[in-house]
Formats: C-alpha cells, structure tokens, sequence
C-alpha cells in the first residue's frame, strides 16, 4: 500500500512520483493543498474517546449527503473513499459470472481497471478520439452482451475534459440490460455539468462522488454513490455495512456546510488554471483544457525535464506519459494561487534554462 | 447501512438489537465501553487540516503492526476494519472461478457468509459437535475440492470457545492446495492462543487481527490481516490502496504503545466474566464459558424477558437464539466492571420479579 498511486495501486505500470515527502509542495495527486475547512477540525475535536470505541450510525451523515446531493437517503451509499464505491461496482457486475467485461474509456483512472480485475472481470479499454474527445465507433464496438459495466469520468482524469448531457445519455443508452454505467464526478465541482438531474429517467447510471478533492477530505476517506434506488441496494450488498470511521460521521456535514470555504477553493482552481495555461502559451507547451482541479500538459520531450527539475525543487507533478493518448504528458494540480505560482516559477526555471 | 448489525449486517435474519440510543449501555457489539486510550485522543489532535487533506502514507502504521505481532510489513495488510480483510479473502478466493465454496463453521460472526456471498461463492456451514465443539467428521466432509476458504475464529464469536493450536494444525491441514484458513483472532487479546508462530510453517493461514476491541477502536475502522508474504500480496491487490483514514494513521501506534491500558480492560474483562458466570450460577443460567469480552448466556425461556427487559432498562445486549447451537442464547458484552454490575443488577430485577 505505501507505494500505491492514485491511478495505478497495484500494477504500478508508470513512472512512480505518488510518495512524497511530507514537506514537498504535492501537485501530483489533486488534493487541497490548503487543507480541510477549519470547521472539519473543530467537528473533529468535538469526537470523544467513547465514540471512537463505537460502531458509528450512518443515519444522519447519510441524510446530510442525501440533501447536499438532492436525492432521498435510499439512493445514497457512503463509501470509504470513491475507491471503494469502484469495488463496488466491480463487486456487484461481476461477481454472478452473468456479465465478463468492463468498458473502461481511456485515458482512465486506473482504480477502474484495477477493480474489475481485481473481482476477475475482463477490462475492455478503448482509446479516445482526436483531443481525447469519445470514439463513438469504438465504443459502440466494445460495448457488448458480455459489457457489465462501462466506466467514465466527468470531468475526466487525467484529461479533465467533461461529457456533455449528451454523450453520457448515448452510453447509457448503448448498455445491455443489467449493465451499469459508472459516471465518476470526482471532480464536477470544479467544472462541468453532473448528470444528477437525468438520474431518474436513466437508473442504468450510476454517480461516483468524492469529498476527497473539492472538499479537501482524502485523508478522510469519504466518497458516496448516488444511483436509483434498486440498484443501490444492490451495492449496498457488497459493501461492508461499517465503512466509513466517525471522524467522516462527525466532520462531513460541517465540510459541506462550509460553502465559501469551498467557493473560495474553486475560484483559486479557475484562476490558477487559467495562469497555468497563459504559461504553456508563453513556453509553447500545449495542454488540455481542464474543468478539474489539475491540468494535463503535453510537455513532450521537455517532460523528463519538468519531472526531474521540479521533484529537485521539492514540487511533485504527475507523469501520464503511459496513459492512451497522453503520450509525453504531465498533470499538474492547479489548486491554491500561491502554489500554482510556486510551480508556475519553477517551471519557468527549469524551461528557460535559469536553473 | 443505518440499521447494519456486526453479525448479520446484510441477511438481516435476526432479532435486530445493533442500532441502541447514544446514551445506552451498550452491551451487545462487544465494544469497549470505557473508550479508547488517552493516548489516542491525543494522537487525534495533534492530526492537522493539511494532513486531513492529503492522501496517507502507511509506511510507518504498518511497521507498528509488524513490530506488533512480530512479522515483517510485507506480511501485514492492513484493513478498513477487520471486515474489510474478510471481504478480501472471499475476493481472492472466489474471483477466478477456481474455488465456490466457503466453509463456516457455526456459529459464527455473520460477516464471513456475507462476504463470500457478496462475491458469489457458496456458503457451505458446519453445524457445531456437543458444547459448541467442532464436529470434525462433518468439517471433513464439507471440505472438497471446491472448497476456496475456511472461516473459523478463536476465540468464537459468538460462543468465546478457543481453538487449540492442534485444531487449527489439523483445519489447515483439510484444505485443497490454494485454499485458505481465514483464523479470525479479533478477540485473542482476551484469552485463548494465537497461531501466530505457527504461521511461517503453514502459509495457507491468514489471521484477522482487529484494533476495535481490545484496543476501543471501533469508530476508527481498523484491522489487520497476517499471512505468509505470498498471500498477503494477493489480498493487498483486492483491496484499494487507499483504504486506511489518516487518524488511523496518526493514532494506532500510540494505542498499541499504551499497554498498561489494554492490560487494565483485559483484566476487568476477565473479572466481569466471572461475575456473570457466578450471577448466572445463581439464576440457574447455563453459560459458555468465554476467552473474548463477551458471554453467551442460554437464557432458554427466559431470553425475551432479559431482551426486552434490559431494553426497558436502556442496556442493548444481543440476541443469537437464531444462530446454529445457540437456540436461547443471548451475548453480553462482559467489559468494564461497572458496566459489567449494572447489566448483572438489572438482569436480577427482571429474573427475580423485583422489576
């Protein structure tokens, strides 16, 4: 587990930056480099040491997250961490032998892929078209009676490129009964538009959320799975029924609570998007642009570079250089103004030969 | 989720007695009524917005628990709860399609068939021999070829009985190549042998270790999985990378580090077992007499009236009349001896007629 990374824990098939120091500026992994709202820690200090030797009770955290997201309590199933609502869904598709494959459209987080072999479905990947935009031939192509799940993001990561209403109503619509399509919105709010209002009419669809990114909680381990009702149900099954720790059950309505703390957060990651693409366009790098808290750069062959001189200065980025399509590329978390500067002055350095 | 029980989260097929009020006694999930240690809240505190924000590292947790039990990191996986390294199991054993069935030996902890049919393998149970004893010519007789995992723990859950070093020898001897014996140990602080030294010899054991009982960890969501290096690195890839919450993180070792604590609450557990044994003497109440923090009590015809009774009385115990060989039986968490008293006070008013 110690050398796990976001988007490859267990096949470690890429270029290893996921450990970093304690005290490095980490741009690697989309966390809030701020830190959780203040209000989470006095939440958290407000947890006693009997209630630390208790099972905890969902009920009220599961209500909170019912409203924050608008739905009745029935379509919520907290997970300990989205990682674990992926298992889930892995669980829950293939553990009958009724269904073999997951699609999975890359580039991908790799959890997806991990999951569904990890149960021992079979992952069908299919390369994304021009741009990372969706190959709708050859979607349509993998999607088959043995597809028990499709596996998405919106904003997508590492691309941070988002679906349209649109394209995500047309994969529902390519599933064979009984599939699901597994909609991850990790990172929605930061861009994009949730397909949560479309979720009645489609309970073929199944939305990952996480208030790892936004809400600054992945040390927390708080993601949630909203889908209809049944299919809830269903995953509920394959979930241990005490996941998430009391200190999610005491903190997370306050971290919800805490809207301008939030607010402030998206309106430093719009900005600093914005300053980091105005840098690419000074250095001539091409990027992708980003509705998530990070941006993919196609830094080519000044990639080894970026990595080796940033990770010199204590600052950790992502290489995606082996992920379909990224070739060449890097993420960087484009978070807090002042360490987007940090990164933004570095790279400088390191580009412009000042180093 | 809400209304999940520790032995039946997901079947639900029995008297449901796991929600109780905050401010109850709670008798009946085996948890440390007094809380954790000192130590821990402090560890807690010390756990900044920053650190909440990011993703952990569990190098050092780990080492803590391999230091602990004495085994190399690479034989220690650690697990949201111990539940979560059931679920591995039943993942690992039953994903390829090589094994569908599971043994369990009754009566057992619920979780053991949740998970295997979670994953869809079969449950095969054994009935217990006289006394709650093992039935070994039925244990032989179910163990086939089919057979991907045995789940079995010592002390029992619910009954308190320890295995003997020579059982689980023999246990571990019944089962196919690639089979494995999961031995729940989540109560071995309490009484009873570990099979800890035995395990480099016999690596088709894996042994569940828990941090909720003895060490009042329930909330904080944390066990432990110690098996031979091999086997542990295929349950870690069955189990998300990030599964451990930073206050795990940042408090385990120092509640492991206060044994002079664990030592207190054991040595009451094992003062308050003997008051319920010598008050149940009195009332005539056959009892198993138990290696964990908990007894069960064959109440017979009297179980409804000590339910229902004890709930007027707001102390939650738990009902196992379902459970295979407890027919009458109810569990009574036997923890801190006030606790312990006041159980033992209100049983007498309601099975002497002074209530």
């Amino acid at each position: 587990m110690s050398a796990a990374s976001d988007a490859t824990p267990i096949n470690q098939y890429e270029y290893d930056r996921a450990d970093a120091p304690d005290d490095a500026l980490r741009l690697h992994l989309n966390e809030h480099t701020g830190g959780c709202s203040p209000a989470v820690a006095t939440a958290i200090a407000a947890v006693t040491r009997q209630s630390i030797a208790k099972y905890p009770d969902y009920t009220a955290v599961t209500q909170a997250v019912a409203n924050h997201v608008g739905v009745p309590p029935s379509q919520v199933l907290l997970t300990n961490g989205l990682d674990e609502g992926i298992f889930a869904v892995a669980i829950a598709q293939f553990r009958g032998g009724a269904f073999s494959e997951a699609v999975v459209l890359e580039p991908a987080f790799g959890m997806y892929a991990d999951a569904v072999e990890a149960v021992g479905g079979r992952v069908v990947p299919v390369l994304p078209g021009p741009e990372l935009s969706l190959d709708r031939d050859a979607i349509a192509q993998a999607v088959t009676t043995r597809t028990g799940a499709l596996f998405v993001a919106s904003p997508g990561n590492p691309s941070g490129v988002s679906l349209t209403t649109d394209e995500v109503l047309w994969l529902s619509s390519l599933l064979p009964p009984g599939a699901l399509l597994f909609l991850d919105e990790a990172y929605v709010e930061f861009g994009g538009t949730s397909f949560l209002p479309h979720l009645a009419a489609h309970p073929n669809v199944v939305i990952g959320r996480t208030f790892a990114k936004a809400y600054g909680l992945a040390g927390m381990r708080a993601g949630a799975v909203v889908a209809d009702s049944a299919v809830a149900a269903r995953l509920r099954r394959v979930v241990p029924p005490y996941s998430l720790n009391v200190f999610v059950v005491a903190a997370l309505a306050a971290a919800l609570a805490d809207t301008q703390y939030m607010a402030d957060y998206r309106r430093q990651v719009v900005a600093s998007r914005d300053r980091l693409y105005a840098a690419c366009d000074r250095w001539g790098l091409p990027y992708v642009r980003s509705d998530a808290n990070f941006v993919l750069v196609r830094a080519g062959e000044r990639r080894t570079a970026l990595l080796d001189g940033l990770q010199a200065r204590n600052i950790y980025i992502r290489d995606r250089d082996r992920q379909p399509g990224c070739t060449g590329c890097v993420r960087i978390t484009t978070g807090l103004l002042e360490h987007t500067d940090a990164c933004i002055a570095a790279m400088e350095d390191i580009l412009c030969g000042k180093a």
